[in-house]
């Protein structure tokens, strides 16, 4: 049997992880001028209707609108002008008929008026007369009140990303402070000896330590706060004490595995001692990131991801960002940029594999072009040159040069 | 002749206002592991060569190529094996002819090796020989010193915003502090009659201030700190006062417009009392945001914004953001996120304008979908409800439902 059969599909994988999950968000509370960027965990109902007053859409002069009717250039209605409706006020007068007050855009209408005509249509007549050219309709170039949002209406759902249009949004209620998920807190191990932290001086054979940087990064950008806790050896009993003690203080915990055959195979084994369930998945069907390990220990996710930096970052963004997405409660994760490109040049690829390439994406006027970028054994400066990956779906042998694929942005 | 003829087109007026600016990007030094988000102020060059040491890519037997040449499943090549090279230590043994070492994926090539047969193609047989299956080119299966890094070469250009990618490379190559773009400061100020602050009760006629807000929340989005200096009436002395300070204090200005024709005006008044040349833009063919003022006084960018808060967050999209990342030094600033979707209903619009228009983007399997949300006056929960805006080219009277349209994802 071909060894990809025996791998589980990315999304089923994901799904299987997901499925073990009990998520229940803890909830802070925090300014919304500070909310930017973090997701809401409770339903916000709006306490007043916005606007909150008739408002004028235009410069102009608030009528009655039947005073308007069959007005026209060649015969204009007449209106005496009784005063100015400032900005901010409430207008002190009323508006009887014949009657009309200069009005500014965004200005509160009188009660007894019901449209506004703009000034273009209007011709000031001495101090207290202006001729009306245009007839108006009831309603015509104003803004009723609860036209955008109605007294009690939900305007942001739980679970939701706060972007700049919402903290405007809460802003406009007089919102000032709402319940968010806490920031999920997740663990970081690397694992392998030949790994050595970014300030050693590198001894023949050593590496310096990548993923719990770039992944401290990733975990950052998603949300969450990462705690890193070192670089330890490939010994068993090392790698279970600190995997413990993060599982005790962090909502999830990462492994960086070692990159030998032998040292993956000990984070699986390492990870079943934690608690149960365990590993529910080891081996996925994809490149790069086959050895990824998803697992579920004491009602928290452990993920073993492979050693190699390439492998780990593009591991993290399938599977790390959408646990970390869960555990904020996030109910739309948001149309992640993925679109449509046409490939530079052909990609050789195994039927049955769902591979990831590091790409160059630019733009020409026909649309997007994405150029991958081959590189041997996925080095870290692979991804350092691309701006996105190119999937090549599992059914796939290979795609060619011209063919239409999807992109995800690396950001 | 026609309003639109008068007002300048979007990229030309942001290109008016960029060519007046003469970019001197402040640095700062800060540690890599934080610098997510940030833009590169120098060009990193690699210290060493990466890898630093021939490496193993996969598990197997480093072996001289040439002890292989022939080898087969019927005819295998038989090797001494004299120990196992251990992750992290250069090997201290040296391979000579006839012999081999186990070795794992990543594990340092010894100098007399070049080449490593995979343990799938080996046979163990009893402590010392093992079976070599298959034959292997010189430099099959390693990765040569510098394949991916060469020392002395350019691995990140100046300009660039660091992604986790770029936190791995800097780990990768022991940098552990970086020159980036100190962050511009971005004055904000509201002005209009109408408006009070979030936290005050709103009376007749009063609206809250959004804008102050939902543009903090872009400004920081786009890696620059806000300064709300607060609302002030549409009154030409205290407008000049605060705007004077503000300049004085910041990298750039923004003016949030009362949204009365007087009061746009006087905008552009105040901005002309500040440093030479002012006013440089006085109108923009779009919708929404016509009333945009683009300012450069004294070698700084003012930008007076239309004050309807849908407007001032669209325009500030279109112009703020560029000017911000001009601050920064972007080179490149990235593919932001443009895709393309089928429009699911018509859109009415005037030929020789570009509209943006508020949309709920969704995926089918045939593509994406923009559905418009129609809003009589664009207020503020019409962009909380969106996800993109949809580009009406110029050139378009109006669009129909089916057409491919260009969208703009609202992070």
């Amino acid at each position: 049997m071909p060894e990809f059969l025996k791998l589980i599909p990315t999304q089923q994988a994901l799904q299987i992880l997901l499925s073990h999950m009990q998520i229940k968000v803890s909830r802070e509370r925090i300014l919304s001028l500070n909310a930017l960027g973090r997701v809401t965990a409770e339903t916000i109902y709006s306490p007043i209707p916005l606007p909150s007053f008739p408002r004028s859409t235009v410069d102009g002069y608030a009528v009655r609108a039947a005073d308007t009717f069959g007005a026209s250039e060649s015969l204009p209605a007449y209106l005496r002008v009784i005063g100015e409706i400032h900005m901010g006020n409430s207008s002190a007068f009323n508006i009887n008929r014949g009657e009309t007050g200069l009005i500014h855009t965004g200005g509160m209408l009188p009660d007894s008026c019901d449209a506004v005509v703009m000034i273009e249509y209007t011709q000031q007549l001495g101090a207290d007369t202006v001729e009306i050219l245009r007839s108006v309709a009831v309603g015509e170039n104003i803004i009723k009140v609860g036209e955008d949002v109605q007294a009690g209406q939900e305007v942001i759902s739980s679970g939701v990303r706060i972007r700049p249009a919402e903290i405007g949004g809460l802003a406009a209620l007089g919102i000032l402070e709402l319940e968010v998920a806490e920031k999920p807190v997740i663990g970081l191990i690397s694992s392998g000896d030949e790994i050595t932290p970014p300030e050693s001086n590198l001894l023949p054979g050593q590496v310096r330590d990548i993923n719990s940087y770039s992944l401290s990064a990733l975990i950052e950008q998603t949300g969450a706060i990462p705690v890193r806790y070192g670089i330890f050896p490939d010994q068993a009993d090392r790698l279970e004490a600190v995997a413990a003690q993060a599982l005790g203080e962090c909502d999830m915990v990462l492994i960086t595995a070692g990159s030998s055959a032998s040292a993956r195979d000990l984070t699986a084994k390492v990870i079943n001692t934690l608690g149960s369930p365990g590993v529910l998945v080891h081996g996925v069907n994809i490149k790069p990131g086959k050895p990824t390990i998803l697992a579920m220990c004491n009602h928290k996710v452990i993920i073993g991801l492979p050693g190699n930096p390439v492998s780990a970052l593009v591991i993290a963004g399938l599977f790390v960002v959408p646990v970390v997405e869960s555990l904020l409660g996030l109910t739309n994760p948001g149309t992640r940029a993925r679109l449509l490109a046409r490939l530079s040049t052909n990609i050789p690829s195994q039927a049955g594999r769902e591979d990831w390439v590091a790409a160059r994406l630019y733009s020409e006027p026909s649309g997007y072009i994405a150029d991958p970028i081959f590189s041997k054994s996925n080095l870290i400066f692979s991804l350092v040159r691309a701006n996105c990956l190119i999937r090549v779906p599992p059914d796939a042998t290979g795609l060619s040069a011209g063919d239409l694929v999807e992109v995800q942005l690396l950001s």
